[in-house]
């Protein structure tokens, strides 16, 4: 429970609004398919404000109890066979923490790069979604074509080629950004870690998500940085928590992934995110976005990144190509507005410049215009895979389970009963050639002990309907 | 000398031979404008082989003691009007000092990406030094072959094929580590940027070389360090003043290029290696030893590194194939010893892997064996080029002027006349159309204000003497 200095009275009155009818949901008074009071009915009966009840409602939806029909109002879902109910983000905000999550991280990619381990752990797609082909041809025909060019340096901020091209994608995200507003870097990661150092000094506090991607918690701690936890449910971050937060300690960075994050599946809606935008020009905080999932939709169009909300520059894009065309080419960007200049010369101090050849290829893939349609039959493929291994989890895994239903990406985010212990879990599931990410190493503070996350980046076959059918029966109480 | 073990005994011929009229020439036997005996009769009076001759004659040119004249002959060269004496060292330790070189270095690397400015400042090889078609090739070929592992992530340590060939290298090094001491990296300059997070928190101070490559005082700058400058001669790094700062400060650690440094060319010989590695071992600090220039020796043996004498997992020896096969390529090295583990953790956090067709390709050449036949042949060339730079300096700077004498690598340090301002000359170098780095950037105390740094990478053609010409006039006092 969080303590009354950090969670606004506001929060306390639609938190107690969202879990009152969740009971009652859950408990059966509520029913699938049936109609929520409106939201101005319910402010009249409770004596609460209108935007506490949508703020309540929102907080359903985002556990997946209800759902909003446009022009309708709030129904309770229907319940899936097995009760897929959405993980629950923590109600807490607590104090900026020193990271430590060096160790369990190790065992997952030290996992990753084992072919015999079924690939639950590590956030990747099969090569079979990607355009291997395609892009070894280009590589290979880019590699004698451009001559020296292609061996030389390609100094910060990097191919103009390829900024062209990111400059033409920049229009699809519905964020115009000119080829000389990106910097070339090696995959996002390297972004997010430089924006990270452009913004920051030792010591700082940085919000992120809870749960947060496990790599941005580990660059916190390399940078010696405190993380200061957002709870974070399917709606991306809790902008009231994050607001007190802004108000009681000095954060100097905002750190977060808008469009499908990692683990959570959270989509931010576009007017969170204009609000976030808002909320930290008021703060002249820096909002350190990344957008990594941004193409994978698994419907509908493609979620803007809150970049294009930002009128002041002070909103740092880091996306790449890792999880749409190769990981292995390690071409990323970042577009970081009024740090560009700063951003330009961190990449030229820690790396000097990112690998010609793969930005050039990447330059090229884009150029020819197969990009869309290759993400196209990604998505289709996504939607398939995440509803198999969503439909398996169900099925295999003990009462009780709870687990994300992302719009876009291919990581599950899964709550286990209670007192499930994950790491245990993943020591067990590993002994069985089972890859996992225990739900801990989201959080700086050990949170998530009952979760884990999966990955749905593999076709759906028997293998792994078999792993995750051996992952069910060791997470189930003996 | 070369030991038998790697030099043919033909070399130790042409070498004697060079040697021999060398020494005709400094004592004036053989008087400037003489020409020498035809390489036939010299062959027969000396009873060695034509080809023999021609290596000798070459040696010298690359010497500047002869130069020759097409259908005419070899012919000593007049003596240059000034004394090419070495540039001083500083004489004094300091105080640990914050850094600040950040704007002056961007207009170096900004020069460096207009190639209408003479590639003077950067130091970079010419594109026709290198192997570029045939890496190109290889890199055509690997794309094809690899499949989708060319494509897939390659998380620390990094490719083993490329691990294998690094083990075998280290035998050349005289230095034997395995395939598992090393972990891949993006460039020396990651490798760098790894192993001094690995061993430093902010604030820490770290001995460096005085003059220092500015890359590293960047790194210090943007890491928050102190950088305490340890005075540096034409045999590296003074030991006695080294010691003593180990004594009066907390040096965490001490970051130097033992072989042909840059700027000043210094080559530590192997007893004062020995004598650091032993320093560093009693005070129980880590070494970071950058041998990026390693393998491009002017003559005889390849030096070794100091982790050659490493006996307790303190030396990290750092390089890459920047300067002897593509800098585009990005693809260096690190070998941590007992931070093995923490620098991949690092590398994973920071950039996730080094981009995986570039680190193949590097293997598929090294395993090839054409990379010591090609070392061979960059060494010939930049006997040649350096010594012709340090003739046309010496002809078209002014009186006063006095320049390294490095026996491996391209850079030279050059040090003006007492008055000259080398920020406003590298700013009307710049007018000219020529980039040059001036002496400021290579301190974090706004030392050597009145030295440049000139790359010897280009081969010397008529457009380089006018170029070093131009910048001699600006140079002298008016």
């Amino acid at each position: 429970m969080g303590s009354a200095a950090v969670v606004l009275p506001s929060e306390h009155l639609y938190q107690q609004l969202a879990d009152e009818l969740s009971t009652q949901i859950e408990a059966g008074r509520l029913r699938p398919g049936e109609r929520l009071p409106s939201v101005r009915r319910t402010s009249r009966q409770r004596g609460v404000s209108v935007s506490t009840v949508v703020q309540a409602y929102q907080l359903l939806e985002g556990r997946g109890l209800v759902e909003a029909r446009p022009q309708s109002g709030h129904y309770v879902r229907p319940r899936p066979r097995l009760d897929l109910l959405e993980p629950r983000a923590p109600r807490v905000c607590t104090v900026p923490t020193r990271v430590s999550v060096q160790d369990q991280v190790a065992r997952v990619y030290r996992a990753m790069r084992d072919p015999r381990v079924v690939p639950l752990g590590a956030a990747i797609m099969s090569p079979a979604l990607l355009p291997t082909e395609k892009l070894s041809r280009i590589m290979a025909s880019m590699a004698r074509s451009a001559g020296p060019r292609g061996l030389a340096y390609e100094p910060p901020p990097g191919a103009r080629e390829l900024r062209r091209q990111l400059s033409r994608r920049s229009m699809v995200w519905g964020a115009p950004l000119a080829a000389d507003e990106f910097v070339i870097t090696v995959g996002a990661m390297e972004a997010l870690s430089l924006a990270v150092r452009a913004v920051t000094h030792p010591g700082d506090a940085v919000a992120v998500e809870s749960p947060a991607y496990y790599g941005m918690l580990q660059l916190l701690e390399s940078l010696e940085l405190r993380a200061f936890e957002v709870p974070t449910g399917a709606n991306g971050m809790d902008l009231g928590a994050l607001e007190s937060a802004l108000k009681q300690h000095r954060i100097r960075a905002v750190l977060t992934v808008t469009n499908f994050s990692n683990p959570s599946g959270a989509l931010m809606p576009d007017d969170a995110k204009e609000a976030l935008v808002h909320l930290l020009k008021k703060h002249e905080v820096p909002l350190i976005e990344d957008d990594i999932y941004g193409d994978l939709q698994h419907d509908g169009e493609r979620p803007r990144p809150a970049k294009a909300w930002d009128t002041e520059g002070l909103v740092l894009l880091c996306g790449s190509f890792s999880k749409t065309l190769a990981p292995g080419l390690r071409v990323g960007f970042i577009s970081p507005g009024r740090y560009q200049s700063q951003i330009e010369h961190l990449k030229f101090t820690y790396s000097v410049g990112t690998p010609t050849l793969p930005q050039l290829a990447v330059a090229e893939f884009l150029e020819g215009g197969g990009y869309e349609h290759h993400l196209r039959g990604v998505r289709r493929r996504l939607v398939t895979q995440v509803s198999s291994y969503r439909a398996a989890i169900a099925e295999f895994f003990p009462s009780g389970t709870r687990v994300s239903c992302p719009q876009g990406g291919h990581v599950l985010w899964v709550e286990l009963p209670n007192g499930c212990d994950s790491t245990e879990l993943a020591r067990r599931a590993l002994d069985a050639g089972i890859g996992i990410a225990e739900g801990t190493i989201f959080s700086a503070r050990g949170r998530f002990r009952n979760f884990v996350r999966l990955n749905a980046g593999y076709p759906f076959d028997a293998g792994m309907e078999q792993a995750l059918n051996t992952l069910g029966a060791l997470a189930s109480p003996r």
